[in-house]
């Protein structure tokens, strides 16, 4: 079906909104105020005050607590949680961040890795942001593979204490928000030594800073200082030189040590007991992908509202310039991200349910649980990745105006930055996505080491096998009415364009397979080389999966639609997100034979007819995403208009009589 | 011949300094001085005071005043001055901005469009930086469509004087660097008027501020306030509200106004008298696409080194972690963009080369002139959209570390940000390339609006012919030793690389003519759509021919090296360079039959391979910038290494009793 000249952005916005509508729509409410817009030129001094400020308003509401037990006051709702996250992202992103900190890390960890006793002790004064805290995992030496971090926290029997101790610098935590100004307390991860035994990384709840804000003796606090963005995010380094805490202090819900010394653990194996801590963690991970999301949107409203505006260069016969959204090169720039944000908000969505659904089951499904984490990796990577890209895509849109700070754009970069690096560095969460495509999820969390085990992992890999995602039945039928793989299906079928997502994940992955299963016979190569000669075949498999899930998700979100014009809008939408990703991977399609040249030709020419085609419902995409007004802070979107029109009143008065001939 | 195990990076670094080896020895010496460090976390008030008090220190050294006429006490070396400010862009990026402002813009407009009197009263002064100015040519309104300024300048020949006025906030003047806090005269740009007729934009020379800074009567001045990056220049707005502006301050050496308002110029065409006043301004675009080949190299020496010491995960059987630089993806990362700089280096010393001989020649030879801008116009956009590329990949591959100010990559990425829509936004650049490319330079410039002349100029484009730059003979040479284009040809064979970048360009440029044609007898689109329906086609074909332009500088620049272990590594660099850029658009080479998918395979192998014979060198090539600590300013470079060093004592006087089993 045709897109109908007009299409309500609202029926678009309620198929975005999804399961958790009503948390977006309580938080747009609770957030639509001035006081959330972000404030660009402060000093780190002042935006963190302001940020701390913000933070403390939204305590205790449930824009930061739905996440929490019902019994503290939550509302044990982990998928509102995150996707109040989402929406806090549209404003301010330090106090996303602060408020990640404090409610989802530091509160999430003591919820998570804690017991009762923890519980009921701290999870009310953290909720109300009285006790304001830190999540000290990270080392200096140690961000990726925080398994082998390197501060210690002995047992010694004796006290009942533990000693918490920072060996050396490279052992200090590092980027620790809250840290540097706000902290009370921090959950810090260290190698619990107990009777001269090594047990692995636990958490315990460290105070690090008295009433008055001073550090506690011990307790050594420094500032990481100006950053890149976030300024209103106070990071900070903090360093113990045997700080004694007591034996009640270890968050024990993985392990615990008795007043002798003694240890035990429900989990047997270390690895897996570490794995199954920062499982709990997944959230982190959700949030920040969502966030990312956030952070495009906000920066797709902006170029696409100043490209409908903004004109430069006149057409012959024309009596005003070209508005710049009509430029084709500039729909090449804006539409086919435009189109990729859309289909990760499906892929965010599914995997928001999916987090929920896993972690409010009365029993663990570890299988679940391992699928639900390489999930959140892979599109943690790819929503933070396409939000650098696109922000910059945005800001170069923009033009000059897009470098000013009044035009939001800079700090909506600026911010999201660290996004691809933090909460798990990407080319390592990617890393851990094809660990689990490699070995059916099985033990793919054993160790991100990965390279230790490489002969093991390479003989164990199993034949490839998709799982599909949602609504599994729908895409199974949309595949199998494919007339067949003849050049004669048109690019737009959905099916064909779901079976050749599935056949490159699926060829990217046994060839993969095939090589790592004769690296590991070789013997003219060192372990180590057994994997890294695979690694770019094997992170390439890993984003051949992303896109598949990704495109599934879109499918299944479609479904949503019940308004036929927003279905068909969408329909489009989804078919330039499939196409402009083959296009962009052309070279693999042709390579296999997938395509022929004719079509790979006539791919292009789909693509720009598709830009053609959505070309004049740019503006109701970005609209859908309903952004508040007051969250926008930017100049050119309230300016440029009054500009064009009065420049059009003049020339036309003037007949541009001081214009050159043309 | 393979690469010796040792290469000297002194050796590769006299190559690399080429014909401005002393211009760049001498502002070496001259800015090694920690005063040149930037300073992160300042306050925009603070940067602006230290820019300005360091762009004081270089006035009047031969830093700034290299292209200026020997008679003021300048060297008329056009060359050296961009070289001079491609060295300042490895200190300060604000103030490279600031003294490109003051020396290049500001001054150069001056020096290019003034005459004897305003050489005489004006030069010795700005030369000196006792008269702070500005280059007043972008309004709101209009950056990429300057000949379509809106801000009039209409002559009275009553009081002979002209009426400088805004007549609308589109036409006010923005981004003006200079002009927020020191600015105290402009060069102005307008739509001149005289005899009630429009005469094209001019040039004048306008006071705006007066002794003790205020703004002068009728002239209003704005701040852009905060930036992206680039605090330190005083970004600001001009609005003028008939301003009285002196006869004599017309820049007039294209064009003149006598007492009685009579206009003459050596120049008829207004179209061809306004391009060849932006021409002799191509100085300015150079200088950006040099500092953002400085700005890249820096970004790259804290990537490689960090990457040289860092350690992440550990390896089997090694005692250490594994240091990040061996990792196949890291290299994927690193190495090719590397090999990319290298490559544009070449490119932009030829340029800088050509624009030299260009305007130091006796005569103006028209199309050499034409041919420059092209090249200028295109290398810019290449250069600076490799910078933002290169140094986001170099923050990643620093993690959470290149996010810190303290490690100067935020402060490289901000502030380079612009790079891309300054001086020419980089996609109407690549439309003037392609413009010149499909009319042989004749009448490219004729008008950037492109979409108007569309049907003429398909008429006219002629037969694709390539011209060779440097080297040609060289070039030739190695291209008709191919012994064919068979599959059996090396990839690492420099004459089929050279053969294949520069089929790409023709075929490409062969098929847009083709459809420009087509489209341009056909009754159902627009005349706008005549182009704009190949616009996306136009421009890959620009991007191929600076390809080619640049692969063909890198193989010449090679020849310069005379020591062969030299020599051996740039060899590999180019292979790198020639094979990765062709394995990023193995789509197009695959879809028109110039790789076999057992080729594209092969490909994807050698460049693998290359990567690994270049591993051992990386350290090398970034040694050979020869980048002075003193302007490095980078907390990981100096205490990285410590801390592994720390770490590696501990863990083996510790025998590591509190890590997990492995």
């Amino acid at each position: 079906m045709t897109i109908p000249a007009s299409v309500d952005p609202v029926r678009i916005q309620e198929v975005l909104d999804g399961r958790w509508a009503h948390v977006r729509r309580a938080v747009r409410e609770q957030l639509d105020d001035a006081a959330f817009t972000p404030v660009p030129g402060e000093s780190m001094a002042e935006a963190r005050a302001r940020t701390t400020a913000l933070a403390g308003r939204l305590a205790g509401t449930d824009a930061v607590t739905l996440g929490f037990p019902a019994q503290y006051g939550g509302r044990d709702d982990a998928g509102g949680s995150v996707t109040a996250v989402e929406m806090l992202a549209f404003t301010d992103l330090s106090l996303m961040v602060k408020a990640g900190v404090q409610w989802g890390l530091f509160g999430g960890a003591v919820q998570a890795l804690g017991t009762r006793r923890h519980h009921d002790e701290f999870l009310p004064a953290i909720m109300s942001f009285e006790l304001p805290g830190c999540f000290a995992m990270t080392e200096t030496g140690h961000g990726s593979d925080v398994q082998q971090l390197r501060t210690t926290c002995t047992y010694d029997p004796a006290t009942e204490t533990f000693d918490l101790h920072t060996p050396h610098e490279a052992a200090r935590k590092d980027y620790i928000g809250n840290a540097a100004r706000d902290g009370r307390m921090a959950v810090v991860f260290a190698q619990l030594i107990t009777g001269g035994e090594g047990r692995g990384v636990h958490a315990w709840l460290v105070p690090i800073r008295d009433e008055a804000g001073n550090p506690l003796p011990g307790v050594t606090i420094g500032d990481d200082g100006p950053k890149a963005g976030l300024l209103g995010v106070d990071n900070g380094r903090l360093t113990f030189d045997h700080v004694r805490v007591p034996r009640e202090m270890l968050l024990d819900r993985h392990g615990s040590v008795a007043p002798d010394g003694t240890y035990t653990s429900s989990i047997e194996n270390e690895t897996r007991r570490f794995f199954t801590m920062l499982g709990t963690l997944v959230r982190g991970r959700v949030s920040v992908a969502g966030s990312a999301g956030s952070a495009t949107k906000v920066a797709l409203e902006i170029a696409v509202r100043y490209g409908d505006t903004r004109r430069q260069f006149t057409a012959p016969g024309e009596p005003r310039e070209v508005v710049i959204n009509d430029y084709r090169v500039h729909q090449r720039k804006l539409l086919p991200v435009l189109a990729r944000t859309y289909a990760l908000h499906f892929a965010q969505e599914e995997l928001v349910s999916a987090m929920h659904d896993v972690q409010g089951a009365a029993d663990l499904d570890e299988a679940a649980q391992r699928e639900l984490e390489s999930r959140a990796a892979g599109l943690k990577a790819a929503t933070t990745w396409h939000a650098t890209r696109t922000i910059q895509l945005c800001r170069e849109a923009c033009g000059g105006a897009g470098y000013l700070a009044e035009n939001r754009l800079p700090g909506l970069k600026a911010d999201t930055d660290v996004f691809t690096t933090f909460e798990g560095d990407n080319t390592v969460l990617l890393q851990l996505v094809a660990k689990g495509l490699l070995t059916g999820y099985r033990d793919a969390f054993g160790s991100l080491d990965g390279w230790g085990k490489v002969a093991f992992v390479a003989e164990q890999v199993r034949e490839t096998v998709l799982e599909r995602t949602a609504a599994r039945g729908l895409i199974q039928r949309l595949v199998d009415a494919v007339p067949g793989r003849e050049d004669d299906v048109a690019l737009t079928d959905r099916g064909w364009q779901l079976a050749a997502f599935e056949d490159r994940e699926k060829h990217i992955l046994d060839g993969a397979i095939k090589r790592l299963r004769r690296n590991a016979t070789r013997k003219d190569i060192t372990p180590f080389d057994v994997f890294n000669d695979v690694q770019d075949h094997v992170l390439r498999a890993a984003q051949a999966h992303i896109d598949r899930v990704v495109l599934e998700a879109f499918v299944a979100g479609i479904e949503r639609a019940a308004d036929p014009a927003a279905r068909a809008l969408l329909e489009r939408v989804c078919d330039l997100f499939a196409l402009s990703t083959i296009e962009a991977d052309k070279g693999w399609f042709l390579q296999h034979g997938r395509l022929t040249p004719a079509r790979a030709k006539a791919l292009t020419g789909a693509v720009n007819e598709l830009l053609g085609e959505l070309r004049p419902h740019m503006r109701t995409l970005v609209d859908a995403f309903a952004i508040r007004d007051s969250w926008l802070a930017c100049a050119i979107l309230t300016e440029e208009p009054a500009r064009q029109e009065a420049m059009a009143a003049h020339d036309a008065a003037t007949d541009r009589e001081m214009a050159p001939a043309r």
